[in-house]
């Protein structure tokens, strides 16, 4: 008998935004499994923290995420082979994941790595959903399409995108956020915009687009914009 | 001293799959008030039940969800007046919110008209994330843009829409299915595509687009399409 891996959704960092269901796996699987930064900070282990059995397995692995997959490729495969040893040896294993673990999550890397053992996904509060609530604005309403964005894009396909759009919420923003803003004003988005940075967190900032000057704002930020009817 | 309106995601139907905050909310309130169908039904109340205060007070209003927006103006009149006497009496109210209150929730509807109280919004697991764990598909990786979709737009403007995307959720499809069906189809979207339907129910099912013959399947259903890389 395997065990079985369960992408566990702990939402978008607010301790308070996990879900009962994340917490009942949290509290009954041996092993815990999460991407961690360089310096060893684990947004997604902290929010799990209250809710993990004594004596678990934990297994830290190294994701640069301000860095394209392909660089990460590697650390994928080690991770996955840490992990299939412990399912192989029956154990349960938890993936921890920041927001939803199906969108734009690293455990869908994980996933594709040890699709031959049984998966369950837990889903979680993505952070786009905690920007909507704390800059206190609808994320689509009616008929509009809503569409999410990596702001890594390059500046023609935002400008693209964005120009098709009723409502938006880019993603990832960090270095690109002065890319961001001139795709977003070219698509006559820019004014009425919101930037949410760090949801959640002590240094959480929630603020209109036109008001924040800097070059670049945190990787962890939500721009949101909709299209006057 | 007002009460403070309180929107709450319930998450998508699964009773595990509310927040801790939701139902810290949910223990605390004396007032709550839900959408409910024709038939007296509420998922969001439903969802809510284990959690809530006794001696609390219920605020039902009916909305016809499959009807468009301004049909229902005047019952969201109606409701907001409702719990405005609850909130300048001094009381908090918990708008339940199946999913997340603000992506396509009837409670944008309620604040719009509540807007001189505070009010403090609990995100919750959208339907879409939920659709996405059951039918073991990431929703979107890496740069790829997310479109969020309701079925009801016109066929031309659909298949506008899904030709340009790369990774797709269709929602509220219901009576919509055939003509979400054509549109995926020319937009090279047909193939691989998912349908999640009443996920987290007793009758919950999740097949293969190309396997469903029928005109017409449940309001809640999600379609997942992406396209190959």
């Amino acid at each position: 008998m395997t065990g079985t891996l369960y992408g566990v959704g702990v939402g978008p960092g607010d301790p308070d935004l996990i879900t009962l269901k994340a917490v009942r796996v949290l509290g009954a699987v041996p092993v815990i499994a999460y991407p961690a930064t360089q310096n060893g900070e684990s947004l997604a282990r902290h929010v799990a923290q209250p809710h993990l059995v004594p004596g678990r397995i934990e297994i830290a692995f190294t994701i640069d995420i301000t860095r394209p997959h392909a660089d990460n490729e590697a650390r994928y495969d080690a991770a996955a082979e840490r992990i299939a040893r412990e399912l192989t040896a029956g154990r349960d294993v938890a993936a921890l994941c920041e927001g939803d673990p199906l969108l734009y999550g690293s455990f869908v890397y994980l996933a594709e790595r040890l699709a031959r053992f049984p998966i369950v996904v837990i889903p979680g509060v993505s952070s786009v959903m905690a920007a909507a609530a704390v800059s206190h604005r609808p994320l689509a309403t009616g008929t509009d399409p809503l569409i999410v964005i990596p702001a890594s894009l390059p500046e023609d396909t935002l400008t693209r995108h964005l120009t098709e759009a009723r409502a938006v919420a880019l993603i990832k923003v960090g270095r690109h956020f002065a890319k961001a803003k001139r795709a977003l004003a070219a698509a006559g988005l820019r004014d009425g915009a919101t930037v949410a940075s760090r949801v959640g967190f002590a240094d959480e900032r929630v603020a209109p687009l036109t008001s924040i000057g800097e070059e670049s704002i945190p990787y962890f930020s939500v721009i949101l914009a909709r299209r006057p009817s």
